[in-house]
């Protein structure tokens, strides 16, 4: 039997759409984290299962507060943390009775490590047949590069993501976030959030298997448009658009200002904004195939305009005009501003604040608070008397 | 009553986690339409509504291929379509049978023009109160912003990422790929699939807010703590990592490669493999923080043993010792490699190759060939068969 301790601190979590959902999170640094994070702020239950000691690698990263690393804070707030150590065999029956009551399995490492340590997805259905057993690694479970281990600059330089980003006449250049990290924690998040839809059709649960790279395969929709019909590399467009212009950034008369100009109508508008209606009446720039066509000379055209006001001049003018243009904002003005403030995607958790949920689904909390991320095995002693004495594949336990 | 035909193209649906799930799907362009793909990927019914003659703008985006837009093709394969003049109250009445019986609905004009389309939340909740209304637009349903017009480029600009992307002596910079508009679909599915989750547990449906600008700024990470921390900008890294050294591209003696060390002991192994074992043993060099105070001095040490070969070289030899390192490939590569192909990367609709399906759960289909994007109202009389007789709100549809 569980003891009669059934939640280390229930009573703080946000309602959410898993509210009930138990996930048991074996994973680090980024990809894996940033999806159980997903999963705590919509409600489930996370509690991470850490080596002793060392704990997350992250907790190693900086920046450092205090002496500790807020890389970890911030993807892993709202988590519980135990310290079990595999390779012991009290350690080991506590993660499986975890693993008989929890709903989610979450695990990055590299594809292997879970079986060498007893984990394999047969045996982890055995242990209870209604998990969601999910695989989050750079490569994927399968194909011959699974077992290579991975980090986000491999998987955007594999990818063909560097080869373009970045400006014609300049080197392959990594987008300045981890993407492929992320978006391989969204799809981990997504595969689980859809495999718990469909348990609730079928009675049982399911193996996911994500990958870093397949997730950034997805997101190559343009360049491997441009190959599979031309034959040809999209190359590196620096600002620009594959396919739409005027889509780029352009220089006013102090610094630059993106303008994206979708459709036809959207076109006209803009050059009445730029004092150059003559342009849109130019057969050269009539629709957006022979405006993509002469992108070179409409470039020339409209820098011509903009030349005669500010950046903030024409963002006003052009944006009244409803054309969609925008600042280049740093960081800091990007977390700042009032929309981000409205949206509450700066939360605070432990006085630090971090970047919230995008997730807004009516009938739930999204507070501006947060439990902080957990101390190093901070729940353990809590969690192991949950856990620690149900026995090894017990029905008492599997049926909590 | 609605007619006797169910269904205007059954049995030819991949099975997954969504099949017998319907979603109207409103959206048009790229962030939209990529959320409802992959609805459709992964077994629901996407009934996509398109504008009468000119439908989806997006069919007027090269390239083409035999006068049709390839763009187009790339994320609306799976779907069905019919055209509807929302003002047009016949139209609109169909639309309206259609809400009382689907699953979910998707779209992503700008906020406003649903309501003014007699499409308000309050309305559709009328309609089917277990219906999941999903919104995805450049800045939410809420805040100052909510009115404006967006685009992937403009949300690059504004959320700080093309601050944060580049070379330290160049020009802020688009990452090369739509990640604005794909990760706010992709957030969009998540929070779909959240819901029909959660609806199996209350009985009702929700409405969802996506907004692009929310998800790049929860992909802000690295650059929020550096501002959250030390009160500066991250500014352009090129290709290294704000936290971790060495983290970046480096150059052998004909190409950079990509090389990424996440800890101290794959810093030992590194050393080793370049025959630089002094490195691992340099106080400079002991752990990650050290390293990364010291980057510029590792840097100069390390393409010093890389200029000794090539990059096809130093791949093999610190590959092998496990050491995440990487070619950085072209599109082309990425396309047609055995990893991409074992993973089932690249689909076929239609005879075209396409980008496949990230989500792997274990228990479905992960077809090699997909049903092709529609042609215009392809499927329009078969749907207005179904649906067209419907009455507004009529209780036999709304309970089918």
């Amino acid at each position: 039997m569980a003891s009669d301790v059934t939640d280390a601190d229930n009573g703080n979590r946000p309602t959410g759409p898993f509210s009930g959902v138990t996930v048991i999170d074996l994973s680090r640094v980024l990809a894996g984290p940033f999806c159980t994070m997903l999963l705590a702020d919509m409600g489930a239950r996370v509690i991470k299962v850490e080596a002793p000691k060392t704990g997350d690698d992250s907790r190693g990263y900086g920046p450092f507060l205090n002496g500790e690393s807020v890389y970890f804070k911030f993807v892993n707030r709202g988590k519980e943390s135990i310290a079990l150590n595999l390779k012991n065999a009290d350690d080991h029956a506590v993660l499986e009775a975890m693993i008989a009551r929890a709903d989610v399995l979450v695990e990055n490492f590299r594809p292997g490590t879970m079986d060498k340590l007893g984990f394999t997805a047969d045996a982890v259905a055995k242990l209870n047949p209604r998990i969601i057993y999910a695989s989050c690694s750079g490569f994927g479970q399968t194909g011959p590069m699974s077992h290579l281990p991975a980090y986000d600059t491999v998987v955007q330089a594999l990818s063909g993501l560097m080869s373009i980003t970045g400006h014609p006449d300049g080197p392959p250049t990594r987008a300045g976030i981890s993407v492929a990290d992320l978006t391989s924690g969204l799809y981990t998040f997504s595969a689980i959030a859809s495999a718990l839809y469909a348990r609730e059709k079928t009675g049982h649960g399911a193996r996911v298997d994500i990958a870093m790279l397949d997730g950034m395969i997805s997101y190559m929709i343009h360049g491997a448009m441009e190959y599979v019909v031309h034959g040809r590399e999209l190359g590196r467009l620096g600002n620009g658009h594959a396919s739409i212009t005027p889509f780029d950034t352009y220089q006013a008369a102090d610094e630059q200002i993106a303008i994206c100009v979708g459709g036809d109508e959207v076109f006209v508008r803009l050059c009445k904004a730029i004092e150059r209606d003559d342009l849109a009446a130019d057969t050269r720039f009539a629709r957006n195939r022979d405006r993509h066509t002469h992108q070179h000379a409409l470039r020339l055209e409209i820098e011509g305009a903009l030349a005669r006001g500010s950046a903030e001049h024409w963002i006003g003018v052009i944006g009244t005009a409803g054309v969609p243009c925008a600042k280049i904002q740093s960081v800091s003005e990007a977390i700042e501003s009032p929309q981000t403030a409205a949206r509450n995607m700066i939360v605070e958790a432990g006085g630090l604040r971090m970047t919230g949920n995008p997730i807004k689904i009516s009938g739930y909390d999204d507070p501006t608070t947060r439990r902080p991320a957990p101390g190093l095995d901070a729940d353990g002693a809590a969690i192991r008397r949950e856990f620690g004495n149900a026995g090894k594949g017990s029905d008492a336990a599997a049926g909590s």
